[in-house]
């Protein structure tokens, strides 16, 4: 087995000039490499007995169901504003230009249940701030939130008051 | 296990008056529910041999990397236009109000791949044909539409020329 890195693709200046995407398209193309990264983000989520895992549309919808599986408990996703059909607690949170909406059902989760929250990439941060303060107004408790991807040299850590874990980190 | 419609939430009048909206949510927080449901996908496609699993932003992102697990065959989004970052195919497609753009990567498939094409719904098809375009596009074969919900009473799968199947089947 390869390292996850070797199937990652970067693309220079997307979606804007200067950004290095880093594509998991091409690690999704190999069940070799997706069952590795969903082996390792299992073994990092197992310990804490978590009651829901929590994806962030759209990436964060590959592996969130696939780490449910793994840990037997239900999946939740997290959408942007106006695609859940039925009652939504709702957060909005600033980009570079102007500001977006997450939402969540509000009989996603329970008071007091225990909640992973997954996306496939951390860069600074502010979706996944946003996803905790979904969970926040449910009174969920954020046990850990858990990515693919890290970008060390963005920071986004910082700004979150959650353990935060992840697989792959990319120092520049 | 209780049967999968039970799982199902119908939502009326959503995303707007007169619609039935099947919200797979509820399934998805059932981890019974949603292995059983990949159980029921993987029986269906088992069988093709299939090369590559191709899965329809957003909810087909749900089960289309479970079932490419089962079957260990490679998962492809087919997304929105815009957010797939190399090069791609697109193809425009009618909605009941004006024109949307699918797109997907240039190298997901390689020419005689053998490819399973599944969303969470069929309704009249025009997503689900706007994805076998793309396939057609790059030289792949279309040997199966996999759907874990069909709504029959509009004939979705009349004018999809490749073979429909579907776990679960509304009749009104």
């Amino acid at each position: 087995m390869q390292k996850l890195t070797s199937y990652i693709r970067n693309v220079p200046d997307f979606p804007k000039p200067g950004i290095q995407f880093k594509d998991i398209t091409t690690l999704m193309k190999s069940p070799d490499a997706v069952r590795h990264a969903t082996e390792k983000l299992t073994a990092l989520a197992q310990p804490l007995a978590v009651d829901k895992v929590i994806g962030i549309e759209s990436r964060g919808f590959f592996f969130g169901p696939l780490l449910a599986d793994q840990l037997s408990v239900g999946f939740v996703p997290i959408r942007k504003a106006g695609k859940l059909p039925a009652p939504t607690v709702e957060v909005s949170y600033t980009l570079e230009y102007g500001t977006d909406q997450l939402a969540m059902h509000r009989d996603a989760i329970n008071p007091g249940d225990r909640v992973l929250i997954h996306d496939d990439l951390l860069a600074t941060g502010g979706t996944a701030q946003a996803a905790c303060q979904l969970v926040e107004k449910l009174g969920g408790e954020v046990v850990q939130l858990l990515f693919l991807i890290e970008l060390n040299f963005l920071n986004g850590r910082r700004q979150l008051v959650y353990p935060v874990q992840s697989v792959v980190c990319y120092d520049q």
